[in-house]
């Protein structure tokens, strides 16, 4: 089976393909514009977006949103996490949490997809904390400053491997495979 | 003549109101939801809204976006500002200018509208500078922390005949005001 990722993001791309393989499906890149709205939560977000996939015929298609919720922050910076991250950066992020005891957050992923002409939205969430300082040259994003719950490494610390088996990406890819094998 | 202003801000079509009476239009506020996608810029956020407007067939009506785009924090919270304003809130905004010499930012406000089936968008910015500490008890979201340029008040502080003389809002809204009575 094959599925097309409609995103510009290459990471995104290695990290569903790292999931998809366990479960023979293959996942080709398509340099398509989705449908972004704003939305306080990415599953709204991807939903949205899915149904617009739908809208334009393009089944068997997946778009992908997600983010990273810190408690302390009100879910800062949530849905918008890829644009803070380009203009505030990790440093800045870092500075609104000097000083604050709790340090949890968490990471959701919402895999939206068209298939047979209906919108379907599949979530993956992991839970853990942002680090005092960026750790690691792995992944991207605020992968350098978050720690999964149990373990100590940052998710920049861990191979591509390692995180693939806990990532809130990977989790919402696995519910989107499980979901396509049970149903074509 | 009369336009509908598709917003849940009644702090909007106060302002609106404010300056659209100068050209004896009148608003309707309507609590229909709006397009409202994901970009840097306000203007292409309110372009992609007047599109869904006449899209829907939604002729004589406007929908508003606007932000505040602080210069050393690379345009942040821009677009996301209403988000921000809810998640972080005034205080963590100026905990990110802490130390920073340069608090030079601007307002920027995008009006979309439908015309006779076609989508225009009327843009106005006001530049100012962020206050040490937020001021005043008028207007809303931002206004407290935003002194206009050659103004020692902030927005909070001017009344909202003072604020509806020059503010990127009432900018926007006189030039939409001087097209519809050019064009209609």
């Amino acid at each position: 089976m094959r599925i097309y990722f409609a995103t510009s993001n290459r990471h995104k791309v290695l990290e569903a393909s790292s999931v998809l393989k366990r479960y023979s499906i293959e996942v080709e890149q398509i340099m398509v514009k989705k449908l972004e709205v704003q939305a306080d939560d990415v599953e709204e977000i991807a939903r949205t977006a899915a149904e617009d996939l739908c809208a334009r015929r393009m089944d068997m298609t997946v778009v992908e949103d997600d983010g990273l919720y810190i408690k302390a922050l009100e879910g800062f910076p949530g849905p918008y996490s890829e644009y803070v991250y380009r203009t505030l950066g990790l440093r800045r992020v870092l500075k609104l949490l000097e000083g604050v005891g709790d340090r949890s957050a968490f990471f959701k992923a919402a895999v939206g997809l068209c298939n047979n002409g209906v919108p379907h939205v599949f979530v993956g969430v992991v839970d853990g904390e942002i680090a005092l300082e960026p750790r690691g040259l792995g992944g991207f994003g605020y992968d350098p400053i978050f720690i999964p719950k149990g373990y100590s490494l940052t998710f920049a610390e861990l191979s591509i491997e390692e995180k693939s088996k806990i990532s809130h990406r990977a989790r919402a890819f696995q519910a989107l495979a499980e979901w396509l094998l049970a149903h074509n």
